[in-house]
């Protein structure tokens, strides 16, 4: 059938489900998806490398829409090319239970490459996509079969652009130049407050000069051959970045097209007649003429696109086929096959032959025991490396000139390293890791809440973890870092006590299969602890009973981390002066409340009201666990410049606090 | 007495009591010190306008150390130039109590204008506070008399320049074109992961001019002469921030200078022996020669500007005394003398005469009734002015044309508007607050925990406080926001039910003196609830008994904001049904735990043991008011993209289910 449609037509297509379904939910934005349709009229109908029947194919271009309001651009595009995602579902738009909710959302809905909304985080997830992809590359692909060969594209908008983790994220991907990233930047002038022109005059195309990117200038956003030029410009670059600086009309149809007014609300009845008559669309609201349809419907190229890049992965697996293997293995997100008794055996051995030491110590030892059976693995620091432990013997640094291996060096970025890594996990083929201090958690903080809604591993190593960092003082030391974390939720925290929980901690960070974890290590040394072979695997129930009296205790100390020494020592003075008394480590809350009712009444029996719990932070998440008649040993304000001993004794964090306050609840 | 001691002489008495004083806490920064000596010593001897004897003379100089760590490079200057800050405590350098913390704090140092250390945060104060200088001087400077007229100046580093904070500050600052500001940039080409080659390759200088900077480059930041012509050069634009970029060598007259090596430990007996010695400076640790200390103190220069400034300002006095007394009033942060009676009149005349509102919609109806009186408010929105209420009838925006009024546009970039409201308080003459959702304080959130650590007043307006907001779903959904922030030290959170609570809240937050408020306020309208006198004056309290079964209470419900509404109709069945209930509204946890212990347990009696709380958030702070033996309804789970409505009824939070909730407890 020969295609009578037009580029504007096909564009008008999205523009017009844009709209309705936005009348339909009375919410939602309309203004971007119809000042973007044009531009991604030609990237989804003819440059983007993708299969509606199957939006796993490891080979796909990736599609970020960092400017996530624009949800419904997207919805309309995996609609109309072909993906599973129905007209009632583009119905039922940010409504309860829809696969199209207000924003994009990883999982929710066949196509969406990761959750946007929370403005640039997708572009720097982008970066971290297009890392994945470069890095899996550089490590798979050999003579001639390049099974790993895809672009990253992503939308975003002067929002993004704004936002500092943007030039986190991008000044990176302009020092590793990334050259498959390319960015199309919706330059619209306008923003929820109005024109830009009051608050955002940066000269956009200099900055990402300046970052090592190539930038395409001034391109018209509603001409498709412009805009197809441009793509092909982008695509001839492969050793940078490229970003496409596009013109656009915000709400481009509409009757006040170009007003912020088009941005985040319907146009309502007679706004929506009034942009049909302008853009010549007729017919119902969510009905599209078939030869549109037709035109639009993409799944025929995308199969036989990727059928071809399966003929090249037989070739490929006929010649190499262990590589081919792993291939798939990594892409599955699959662990290796003797990973899980390898940690089991390295806990039993920490156990055995552990000994005093920082967690992050220990952390870093877990590292070298393992690491090096784990090509996923991709660490990085937000330039601590040697404080946060997180590098390991042999491991090859990614580098600007090589741009292959498993570390990042990711400089001052914590935001961005978060986010890369939540892009690098959502591409496939890493598991990836990265480290700070836990205080400038702060910093990365929505990334690693994107991670927990995304549910995807992201294993965040946060080190020096309380007052006990010393002398740097109360902007390094963190109070309520680990209450705040603990509140997010699908975010496990673990705060491991000695070496051997640290090691747990690492096991269920790694074998967790739906949702990050964090790592709360300490700077200075804590004691290794003896357990039982049953303690030990209670370890990994989140809490368990770590010393337990003679007699049948009548107080229950519980602690977490470098204040587990001080437990055991006040529950052995107690229990020697005739008051028994059980130290219950609590590494991990989360899981611990994952646990039967009936293990978690047999390490805190409702019986023994008397509870301690002692912790170098905020009292504020501790009280569920103490109860009305119970006590906290906690840190309620900032912290104080001073050697790590005497700031424990300034906040009489001490053993001799948890023995007077055991006797007081006593008495 | 002739001077003979040369500019690197002097800048060695910089390096010296570095060296000696991080050798002396063995644990700090020599590498930054060493490295900005020179540039530090031109700046602080000859350029910088301040009086050692009056660390708050209104039109200082500002002087920000944005790249924190080197604190003893600030110390130091203090020090020499003759600010109230001993040799001895130098010596206590990093130790417990001392005024000479591991990085500057605000109010523990004289002389240090903004506690710095959480890299990028120091540039973005600077910001605030040239931004302040400016829309003073609008405001004050009238026909020749130039009463505000001074520069700030930033010292930062690479680490500051890869945060994404410095990139919202900086654009900001040049789309406004703050003239006045200064950033000396410390080129080393080194942070702690080694050479910043491997992980940071902007092109800064033409970064900052596409941010519409002056850029003055490769300054040898070794040269004296050549760092007085850059600030001579600095001073001479005035429509344009400048950045002078100064090639340093880190840890410059150590042996291993131009090391990572030197950055982040002490060098060493022999290391220092050996610096002394390349150094040509002799003498004991801590040592300062009697004709260094003579060149470097400035006094006596010092003491003579602020008494030609004080002259000016008593010409202004005399010509203008109304508008002199202003001034004094704002630089003293004293608010206007009819502040208190006017919000208290105005809760009552809310009380009186309230209606059904958004709590974000009450907000703005504070500020109409009483911004118009306070010129010291500057408010702003990241970019949601009209979501977030924050502007006011009659209010004049600031404009890059204009760069004077009292509300900013700060654009998407919600961290560094934080930063640049807490700058525009240290600064003086105002008291910022500004917008954003609240799931977006996550960005914001280190800027929010410096204000708080600081004790200085910002007002945190948060809207769209819950799954209330609706449609745009998860993403924009806070869940444990308002428990995070509750746990952070000096913080105040404030969740009105609301328009009368709301009034208190703002009510509260002005006349706070010593930290920063946090107000969350619901996108969707809730009841207007009836009040005593007394209730009404108990708001203030932070929590307080809102409605009384005519029975003896035997249960309790807590609840808070939205929720408060839900409350009221459970305990009023629940009390119908013969099991009289008490509600409990709770909108501001840290003013409740200020209180005397007599009126918490008036409001929580200890006798009533049934107690559930109910707050469409994280449940895990809640369990100190409820105890083992309550309930806490809340969200510990993402949100879901539906309309309010829907979300709320998808997580039963209702009526029935407190009722329920309360039943199953005392059953």
């Amino acid at each position: 059938m020969a295609d009578s449609t037009s580029p504007r037509l096909r564009a008008n297509a999205i523009r017009a489900l844009a709209m309705d379904a936005v009348q339909a939910a009375n919410s939602g934005h309309p203004g971007m998806p119809m000042g973007m349709a044009d531009i991604a009229e030609v990237l989804w109908r003819d440059v983007l490398k993708h299969n509606p029947n199957n939006p796993a194919w490891a080979d796909r271009d990736r599609f970020v829409l960092s400017n996530g309001h624009g949800s419904m651009l997207l919805y309309a595009v995996l609609h109309l090319t072909g993906y599973d995602l129905g007209i009632d579902d583009l119905k039922a738009f940010r409504q309860l239970h829809s696969r199209t909710p207000g924003h994009p959302e990883y999982a929710e809905t066949p196509g969406v490459e990761t959750t946007t909304g929370p403005l640039g985080q997708g572009i720097a997830n982008g970066v971290g996509m297009a890392l994945a992809e470069r890095l899996l590359a550089a490590e798979f692909n050999l003579d001639g079969h390049d099974i790993v060969d895809h672009h990253t594209y992503v939308f975003l908008g002067d929002g993004c652009l704004m936002e500092g983790i943007s030039h986190e994220a991008c000044s990176l991907a302009g020092t590793l130049g990334l050259g498959k990233l390319i960015a199309l930047y919706d330059d619209n002038g306008i923003s929820i407050d109005g024109s830009v022109d009051g608050w955002f005059r940066d000269d956009t195309p200099a900055r990402f000069e300046s970052y090592g990117w190539q930038v395409i200038r001034n391109v018209d956003g509603h001409d498709a051959e412009a805009v197809r030029a441009a793509l092909a410009k982008a695509q001839a670059e492969t050793g940078k970045p490229t970003l496409i600086c596009c013109k656009t009309i915000i709400g481009f149809g509409a009757t006040n097209a170009g007003s912020a007014d088009t941005h985040g609300a319907p146009l309502g009845g007679d706004g929506i007649t009034a942009a049909r008559s302008t853009l010549g669309w007729d017919g119902e609201a969510f009905e599209i003429p078939e030869v549109v349809r037709t035109a639009w419907d993409r799944r025929e190229q995308g199969a036989a696109a990727e059928a071809a890049w399966n003929e090249r992965l037989a070739a490929y697996r006929a010649a190499h086929p262990d590589k081919a293997a792993e291939f798939e293995r990594r892409m599955a997100g699959d662990l290796p096959a003797d990973l899980v008794d390898k940690l089991a055996r390295l806990v039993e051995d920490v156990q055995a032959n552990g000994k005093k030491n920082a967690t992050r110590k220990a952390s870093q030892a877990v590292l070298n025991a393992i690491a090096p059976g784990m090509p996923e693995l991709l660490g990085g620091s937000a330039d601590l490396t040697g404080s946060n432990g997180t590098i390991w013997k042999g491991v090859e640094p990614v580098t600007p000139e090589t741009v292959k291996g498993q570390y990042v060096n990711y400089g001052v970025r914590e935001f961005g390293m978060t986010a890369i890594g939540n892009g690098a996990r959502l591409h496939g083929g890493f598991l990836p890791f990265s480290g700070t201090f836990l205080t400038f958690s702060d910093y990365a903080r929505n990334a690693v809440r994107l991670a927990a809604l995304m549910r995807i591993r992201n294993i965040l190593v946060y080190t020096h973890d309380s007052i006990g960092l010393g002398e740097d003082g109360p902007t390094h030391q963190p109070i309520e870092h680990i209450g705040s974390l603990r509140l997010m939720p699908n975010l496990d925290v673990w705060r491991p006590c000695d070496d051997v929980e640290t090691a747990v901690a690492w096991e269920s960070a790694l074998l967790r299969q739906d949702g990050p974890t964090a790592l709360a290590l300490t700077r200075q040394n804590v004691e290794h602890q003896p357990r039982t072979a049953e303690q030990l695997a209670d370890v990994r129930r989140g809490a368990y009973t770590l010393w337990e009296p003679d007699a049948e205790p009548v107080a229950v100390v519980i602690a977490t981390g470098s204040e587990v020494e001080l437990a055991v020592a006040a529950a052995q003075a107690l229990s020697a002066e005739g008051t028994p008394t059980r130290v219950v480590s609590m590494p991990c809350e989360e899981v611990f409340l994952r646990q039967t009712p009936e293990y978690q009444q047999r390490v805190l029996p409702a019986a023994v009201t008397t509870r301690v719990a002692i912790e170098a932070g905020s009292t504020g998440t501790w009280w569920r666990w103490v109860g009305a008649t119970g006590a906290v040993i906690g840190i309620d304000s900032f912290g104080v410049s001073a050697p790590a001993g005497d700031a424990y004794q300034h906040f009489d964090l001490t053993t001799d606090r948890i023995t007077n306050t055991v006797r007081d609840l006593l008495n």
